[in-house]
């Protein structure tokens, strides 16, 4: 089984690795001793984030997530890198495939399946919905200092 | 130049693709009429994202940000999913590749270069930092309805 694997850390940052996202499913989540998902790793706790949780996911050829989720508070992106499948929100069913990107409020009923011919590959990130307000838009801040390698 | 297009959208989501990860230099983000960045592409606003803006970019074989940059109150997650490169925040510097995550704090002072030669394609999200609790880690909820496709 894969571990997640650290790159290097400070006070203030994190770097950790999956490694290649065709050996994703290498990773098992354990959930309960009989309930483990091959091909999905959480990250937030390795990273130390403290405002997001991030998953990667590897769905195999036929492989779907099985259930219906919701969330109390949390909006969630769902990032798809490579393969192909659908998203069933609410009802309605629509394909992604490399480089889509979907929102979900957090009341909506989600599940996703690969319906391709290789994995499908999906990372999600999860935060409070409804938590930026006008002044998020200008957050960055770009500094004048130059930069040496 | 390239557009986001709409793939879906209902009451609760929203989903759009920036296309090919490969293609990702067809984007170009205009900062004013002087200042583009080609190969970046925020989603936030076209996700209709309410917690979290994200963004790709690729950075073409040699370059780099350019400038170091910090946040007044947002927690950044950067996801490398091709090429190799490195980060330096807050005078440190390490490599990512493919399947690398970094978890930068705020007021951390980043940059990125492509070291590599193929291009480095990065996805960042950044949301509010300190905004999770404990209760956060249990924010899904698993549905005992059956899935139909």
């Amino acid at each position: 089984m894969k571990q997640i694997e650290k790159i290097s850390a400070g006070a203030s940052y994190t770097a950790v690795s999956v490694g290649r996202l065709n050996e994703l499913e290498q990773h098992v989540l354990t959930l309960t001793p009989e309930i483990q998902i091959p091909g999905k790793v959480f990250l937030g706790q390795a990273l130390a984030a403290t405002g997001a949780e991030i998953s990667f996911q590897s769905f195999p050829v036929g492989g779907q997530t099985g259930f219906h989720h919701i969330h109390k508070n949390h909006e969630e992106l769902y990032i798809c890198v490579s393969g192909k499948g659908e998203f069933q929100i609410d009802g309605q069913t629509f394909g992604v495939d490399e480089g889509s990107v979907v929102r979900i409020a957090p009341e909506a009923r989600r599940t996703i399946r690969n319906t391709g011919d290789v994995p499908l590959v999906v990372i999600c990130v999860q935060y409070k919905g409804q938590s930026f307000t006008a002044e998020d838009a200008t957050d960055g801040i770009i500094l004048n200092d130059p930069v040496a390698w």
